[in-house]
């Protein structure tokens, strides 16, 4: 069973499995939107990366989750295993990266977990506010959409190395609500993404335009790498060609058809990207 | 630095972070509270042992934070790191384990989060609802309160056997609100936790009472092994001996003096436990 099969068997099980965060009930006309995202040593980052890239890059993740869901982070919980070979300074310093990143959007630490591991895993909680029944959904696309990306993809994929600096678009994804259709972030490649959000939305899709391919970057890594932590978004009506200086391109349509079904420049296309099961699976070293 | 000291300085650096859940405000009069607890293999839990249990144990150990809070739970998400050794009969035996248990207390599994490592990783997030501002804190306790412990303690130290299945005290956490003055669960032993919620309700406290000793267990087991799971609670009136035949056992009295002191039977006592981080410092071999 790889990753898709698992998520979908745990999906049949739980309960309004299938967004970026889980939607509750919030005080004050508002809903909570949370999401939960683990980091792991040997798997997301490793030993030799800063402390405080690690720590930033964990919130980031969640911040993402949130971004795409058009809501506003408020707090954050954090479970550390502290690592065995760790120094008190790593630990400190991966508090310090976390907090930095928490202040300049607003997000409290408000509870967490503390244990000792021989390997480093941060889970990180956030939790965000949207007006009630605002939340943007995978769900939402309908044939004749257009399908959007923020930014420029594959950047990750080219550099071969996961711990960089992730960047929330969490002000874009306030924007695209009453806007967007449907949204997501792009965690495991456009490609595995897109196909996620035609089967929440139960409609096809086209891609027959050119991928905003970042420097370095080639059409696949665009296509299937991962890691972008860009939005991808749908839309009917007229979208601006920036919000706040960041690119938003358009890269196909929405279409009527099988569910999760993509075609690429006309022909049939098989999803691909980071499947991390299957990814586990081949993998024997660390990257 | 210990496990007491990293707290405080990520304490100092978080908002309200001290109780056994975070207070977040809800939907229809209601507080959310909220908790995230890490169960890692090799550390808590070992390859031998019972998938479902461990599934079980897991989302067990998040109720228990709810149950001390007072409040009854309603949503649950799950990071999963699923293990490379693992099969797929252990990683859906697993999630049977949790979603029994999450059914059996109307918790559904709202979201999650789904890698894959050479170790086994669990985050549990669990989310409940009290009446607002109904929620039970560690920092009630005044001078002249009893101190309570509810069911027998000193099993899971006994035992040495961590992945023993924990029945958090649901029903008499939500009695006890408007009765207890200030309440925690029992994770990391009588001793050391009494201390912390002396510590947040600036007391000291005497213990004069015999405790109840489970089964097997030693006094010092009941005094400072842990995993117990058990309520921990202070009040200014009488209590029941038994709520629906769970014993209430009182163990002594909360005193004025220096925030965190304990006396055992008339002599000072140096608050001891389950310090995670100088456990793993002195553990090479799993438990």
């Amino acid at each position: 069973m790889n990753e898709l099969g698992l998520v979908s068997w745990i999906a049949a099980r739980g309960k309004g499995i299938g967004d970026d965060c889980a939607i509750l009930p919030g005080g004050r006309g508002n809903d909570l939107v949370i999401t939960t995202d683990m980091m792991l040593e040997a798997v997301h980052f490793g030993r030799a990366d800063p402390p405080a890239l690690v720590g930033n890059r964990t919130l980031a993740r969640g911040l993402s989750d949130i971004a795409a869901m058009g809501a506003r982070p408020r707090w954050c919980l954090l479970s550390l295993a502290v690592p065995e070979w760790a120094t008190e300074a790593w630990t400190k310093s991966f508090y310090e990266g976390l907090l930095l990143l928490a202040k300049q959007h607003r997000t409290h630490l408000v509870g967490g977990d503390l244990s000792h591991a021989r390997a480093a895993a941060a889970d990180i909680v956030v939790i965000g506010e949207a007006p009630r029944g605002a939340a943007l959904l995978r769900s939402g696309a309908r044939p004749g959409d257009g399908i959007y990306v923020s930014g420029a993809l594959g950047a990750a994929g080219a550099r071969k190395y996961a711990a960089a600096q992730v960047e929330p678009r969490l002000a874009l994804g306030r924007w695209l609500r009453g806007t967007a259709s449907a949204c997501m972030d792009i965690t495991d490649g456009l490609s595995l993404d897109l196909h996620r959000l035609c089967l929440a939305s139960r409609v096809s899709a086209a891609i027959d335009r050119p991928l905003p391919v970042a420097p370095g970057a080639t059409f696949e890594h665009a296509l299937s790498a991962g890691d972008d932590y860009e939005l991808l978004f749908t839309a009917p009506g007229r979208i601006a060609a920036r919000h706040r200086g960041l690119a938003l391109t358009r890269i196909g349509t929405i279409t009527r058809g099988a569910p999760g079904r993509i075609e690429l420049f006309g022909k049939p296309h098989s999803p691909r990207g980071y499947d991390h099961l299957a990814a586990a699976k081949t993998r024997r070293k660390p990257r």
